[in-house]
């Protein structure tokens, strides 16, 4: 199967190490086809960064579904543009903060979420009502740090991550942790051997989740919200959309 | 005071009845600046327009700032973008849906939304529990008809419409109508006496509350999520948002 | 238009801050008439008080109805006889606590409310789940201020109530303030001006929806719960009640 | 131990009807001592009636508190008052739909309330939420039956209320029915004959609560929202609770 | 009547602790049957040892049912196999947390839950949400402390468990306590005289509500979810269900 | 890796059933072991025989475990013994309602769930609500059948249970059909062929998620509510339940 893993910002050393991540789970026959979009923000930190990339985002889906991949992952913890996308494709569509609260309510009576900026708190929060999490977070914790930051992570910046981690623990409670961006994808295991609770990462839980879902012959269900969208005419820079399926 | 009232799909026609609506109810002092996105979908029925429009609004929010406005309306009932052009505006931002449900709870116990297609029901519900308004809203009915065929409303169209609300009245026991779409602004006074119950159009609601809002010195609050979010490097067709405010 | 804004309590020095408040925003067309029973508390600060106070105000609205005013504001920020008023009155009747958290949720995502006495605690929580705010409020933190002492606000109390807000905005990271006391009315300019976050007093925005609803031409439905009560007999000092609008 | 139980409206052959279902299943150490109000009306069917019948209702709460009475019922089905009067007494305080809500959850997974007017049903509704039974109620359906029609139930009038518990049993899928009303109290055995399920009225159920409370040394807690109200100063009507307890 | 008061656990110590409560609070006609399964754990202080009670349980129930008992109290915190227990009782059954939660509700606006172990604060949790009461519990609080050290509560362990009381009642601001566990039953009155706000045990609260029931001639309702269970085959140690009521 | 598929129940053919699914969709890697406990129920259709097989499933359990297996899944809908099961397991462990719910919220917007007897509607009822996929749920569906009459599926049954899943489609709407049995884990295939919507075996999904759980080196979090549980003292028929792991 062909997997379109989306990095809805525009740095690519951010899409090399989603890419990274998503190999490094995937079935022996899995292909994964690492991509992001040409236009939008080189991170999303905010709904303006949100509201563009998301508009991005459905060109790269769009790109995929000519491609005829088996499945998207949108690896960024807002799940921009994932409703959006879910009507544009016929391939099932997945938010990486959605397929890592599944795992973490599989492996945890409560989590905790590590973010980067306090500011998109809100956002996680949007989420877990949505996907019906809500009652099983008990904390989502901004460690401050920059998206871009992340890009390498260093031992310092590692120290600090982890350090909110433990205060989850300690505090709140928690008894596994969600890391609440893409770009902390590759410390999860070290993490995990260092806090001995579950951690849990939404692009490697993503590449299973659409795995599976091609294994058991599930698709998006086009039979009502998420059917294909009336063919209509838009201007200006979205006017290829006036063209798409005719 | 200047208020710029937005369409954010690019039908024209729409715009002008939207402002329209808006005149007709607007203060001495105030004026009412309409317009619509160069981008975009020509009409907002699904989750892929909204996102495309979405991002299309934003510059229109961003040229009101830049003209100083004192408030901006989002003339469309998805409410699109509000969250993002809260962040990028210092003017208040209000979007219809949010205005008509305000002045709804206002005027009765329960409320009905009539609306277009049955597919934008989910958007709706999504508003009406994002700002708390789900336990007063005992249903949302379609009457299936496309946005752009209420450009302007027949005799026939009217009928379809009135007798949706007459179901919702009569079967779901609401005591007003939440109209579910910019595009039906005209009709909300000649419904309110056909009905004998409030019928209420979001346009003119978000006029009467950003101009309030203007009276009463009151402005977004600036001091968390809806602060000016930080700059950033955009590529391709969003480049422009790169130097904004630099 | 008339206003008949009542003060629920016997004070009339706090009927005069409030006239004045209520002024200070009023249209030019708007004529402000603010009153207070002749039974009753001289403060409201307890289920006991609200509900003396409630059957107090009904005399007070049946005399506006009379006067054939065009809205009514219950002063007090518990809304005491609010659903009983819409009841008797046609035109629209609004508690100044519904007036401050519509604002309050326009201008922010989360708001605080500081009033006077924690034992009013549970009647603004009561308020939250009934509009569907709840969620939207971080925090509701009494100052223990007795409600008479606002007749006059002293600097060293000022000092106190500002103190509390600090609190707010400090350990509940609330974006907003509403004033939970009609007697807060004449310092949320000033305390605006120094939090440099949105101050919402309830009553100065009662006085502005009811201006838009009656330039909206929306008024009470009163089609199922809020129509006129069933005439019946009532007996000894609620007797004058069998023969209203017979 | 001596129970005031309280007729909320003035018609003493509810009076009567009610005292005589509470003596009926009275311990024998039990002594019931059932009023009414001089004030207010002579039925309860909106919120109106509700705010005045509140206010005439605490005078009896504070005349059975000098007669030390060992507990107090508010004998309608809104629980009127029932807040204010925890704070004035110290003897607990019961309403007859909290009374009724206790018992139906003990017996039924989901129950039904069959009550009189449909505009009471919101009443229903708010006390369901506030006592925290609003998921085990199915449906609240009212036979559309004035409250004083109840006075002596008529063989016509026991048959319609019957069909209406048989809808509910039929189409809710109910499993126990709660009696909307007082002056249903006489009905609620021949109805739980007929309907072979059980059939909750809130006066009976309430008189076991408050022995219970007696016999377990358990009081209405003083120490936060229901402890004794601030001194103050009353006018007019309500001059005389300025000395009460003074 | 007969009540069938059932220690879950096989600690006959516990049981005869909780036969004392019972006998203390039961009226004169009222015949207290105390019992604890032969099979089980020594004590419940986890999931795996509630469902293990749980199914030994079930046959001291059907030994009850056979003696005719009037009802069943199930005396463990966590209301083990509560509603399995109602479908094969003809006899009410009441597990001690409802109880307690019914009585609470009743005295207090906001109670506490002061328990034994941490680990048990989710099934506490999942009480609370399913009999309708979270919305009125502030806080459980865990003394650390093992069940069976409950046996015969210390001085210094009477101390522990009050300190977390007075921790609940200045930190968390309940009115009232509610114990977590019938081995508390013995020093409720004592910890209510000290604490001088209402101290509920479920034990006592479970008698007075079955003693109310059958007085009221209220029994579960067995028109659906607790109707007699279907007859079947079952293998092994519980293959005597297969022949129950053949 | 090794999964313990366990049919909670004791009939033998639906084992047989549930091993040939699981294998169908397993990896090459996956070696599944189908077993069913000694002791209890023949089917598990009421909450008698959940708490019955809930303890037996426990040994099964355990003996899992000696084996060292890296999953086990519960494979009846009502999950039963779920969190008892984490407590005394290392590796994973899933009930099949929670893991069909997982993948419909994934492919669906809002599912409905076509389940055996509408007695077992309020146990589905509860794990939606445990869970948190509530929200997305719009019907339960019960085909009426029992369910030892699913160990082969007729062709008349087959249309009995296709046709409740056309009614959920056409008068509930829902996007995706959740099969509430293990029992119909054959079916699915088909109906998913003839209904044009997904259709949701549980027992399917389990076997992807513990492959997922496994290649994710996910486990089980041991901090807090499943660690393991105190060694303590068992009576009877659950002695040797006293010194597992001594």
């Amino acid at each position: 199967m062909k997997i379109n893993v989306i990095n809805p910002n525009t740095c690519l050393a951010m899409t090399d190490k989603i890419a990274t991540s998503a190999l490094s789970v995937a079935n022996p026959g899995t292909e994964i086809m690492a991509c992001s979009p040409l236009h939008g923000p080189e991170s999303i930190e905010c709904m303006r960064d949100e509201v563009l990339a998301s508009a991005a985002l459905l060109d790269v889906i769009a790109e995929g579904e000519a491609r005829q991949v088996d499945g998207h992952i949108i690896a960024c913890f807002g799940d921009p543009g994932c409703d959006a996308a879910k009507e544009i494709a016929l391939a099932p569509v997945i938010g990486i903060a959605q397929a890592a609260f599944h795992f973490a309510s599989l492996v945890s009576h409560r989590f905790s979420i590590v973010t980067t900026l306090s500011r998109t708190i809100p956002m996680a929060e949007h989420l877990l009502a949505k996907y019906g999490f809500a009652h099983q977070c008990v904390s989502i914790r901004a460690a401050e740090v920059e998206v871009l930051s992340l890009e390498t992570i260093s031992d310092s910046l590692f120290i600090d991550l982890k350090q909110e981690c433990l205060k989850a623990i300690e505090e709140d409670h928690c008894e596994a942790i969600v890391l609440g961006c893409a770009g902390m994808s590759d410390i999860a295991e070290r993490l995990q051997l260092e806090l001995s609770i579950p951690v849990i990462d939404g692009v490697v839980a993503a590449v299973k989740l659409l795995e599976s879902l091609y294994c058991l012959n599930l698709k998006t269900s086009k039979s009502f919200i998420y059917s294909e969208p009336p063919q209509k005419h838009f201007s200006g820079r979205y006017a290829h959309w006036s063209k798409l399926r005719e």
